[in-house]
């Protein structure tokens, strides 16, 4: 392994921290030296995504450039981004480096091919801003894909607080509102049921399995972190 | 949060991972701005510690102290180091850099008083290098400890594998060598047992809850690491 992974996080710290975790658990290796040399730059003071997009909050942009100078100084070859949302700057931080920064929702399409629903309407959760920027609808329709998302009423009510639980800590509560919405968009027709922002798995994950299958954005972008790690 | 924490880890990755994990869900915050900014070097090719100390293996202290180098870079003003073994190597890191570096054994006696045990027999469970090296034994015994460490047989047959295993990925089938180790330096004694190893940790919390006190050199080392953050 000589090829040194970025990981610009702390958006939320919990999901980059998972990250790291599952990224070491997908890789195959029977003792240390055979996993991935990463740094993570684990910067929560970045500005809310949510906010800078939807309601003129501070630009995220500046934080964001000030971690990949980070991550290109301590000689990384790549960049992952845990964060769904920070993906609305992509173009803006792509263009800005040389690094390629692998793309979540090109990692969760692959993922979605993975688990057998390479088409057809499937879910998508995420941030209010995640959904408004269409980042999944843009990635994946025309692909074969067409993109069920939560109504108003849900997003305010279960998806936006559920959310906001795991960015406390408190994980173990924001199981029941986002299974529930998750099951709803199995209820009008979606397939599988994109976890597209990385605090949604981890609220998944505190409950009982899920009866239909749930592409989650953390395990998507670390499969396609190792991907590129074990690539020539 | 202005204070940037330096975590050198890598050793092993799954164990730097999870202290990301205990550090976040152990600080009081109720959105991501109240986290503590962190870089990670997790560079898991670090040669092996124990066998540098116990097997002539290569010397770990020209990758820990570029390691280092790095997090100096990132703008860091302390280091925690999530693997005990290594601590072996602390008064070489500590005299090369100008930051603090947290000791996970002083970390360690504080969670023992957290724990309630404040003195008496204690049992120490770690690498072999770690027992050869006497770091518990030395950082404890004449203030009030006295350490039980397993025998030989028990290191080779169990503690040893166990701590593979979870290098390996395979942490499910960590618990049972671990766990017996650690009920039955209990056995012989022990008020609580000093998990002195940052994958031991892991194989514990793959099974069932130990019915006596165990200090966890993880989560003591994120403790301490949350205190130097939120301190003046």
């Amino acid at each position: 392994m000589t090829k040194i992974l970025g990981v610009l996080g702390g958006m939320g710290p919990l999901a980059s921290a998972h990250f790291m975790l599952r990224l070491t658990l997908l890789t195959p290796a029977e003792r240390d030296q055979e996993h991935i040399p990463a740094v993570l730059w684990s910067d929560p003071r970045v500005p809310d995504r949510t906010a800078a997009r939807l309601a003129g909050g501070t630009d995220p942009l500046p934080a964001l450039l000030h971690g990949l100078r980070g991550l290109e100084a301590a000689g990384c070859g790549a960049i992952a981004i845990p964060c769904n949302t920070a993906h609305g700057w992509h173009a803006e931080m792509q263009a800005a480096t040389r690094l390629p920064i692998l793309h979540i929702v090109e990692a969760t399409a692959a993922e979605l091919e993975r688990l057998g629903v390479p088409s057809g309407p499937i879910g998508v959760m995420g941030t209010a801003a995640t959904l408004a920027m269409r980042l999944y609808q843009q990635g994946l329709e025309g692909r074969g894909w067409s993109c069920l998302v939560p109504d108003g009423t849900e997003m305010a009510e279960r998806v936006t607080p559920g959310i906001g639980l795991v960015k406390a800590n408190r994980v173990a509560e924001a199981y029941a509102p986002l299974a529930e919405v998750a099951q709803r968009l199995v209820d009008r027709g979606a397939r599988a049921v994109v976890l597209g922002c990385t605090e949604i798995p981890l609220g998944i994950a505190a409950g009982p399995a899920l009866p239909f299958p749930v592409a989650d954005s953390i395990d998507a972008l670390a499969r396609a972190a190792i991907r590129w790690a074990r690539s020539d």
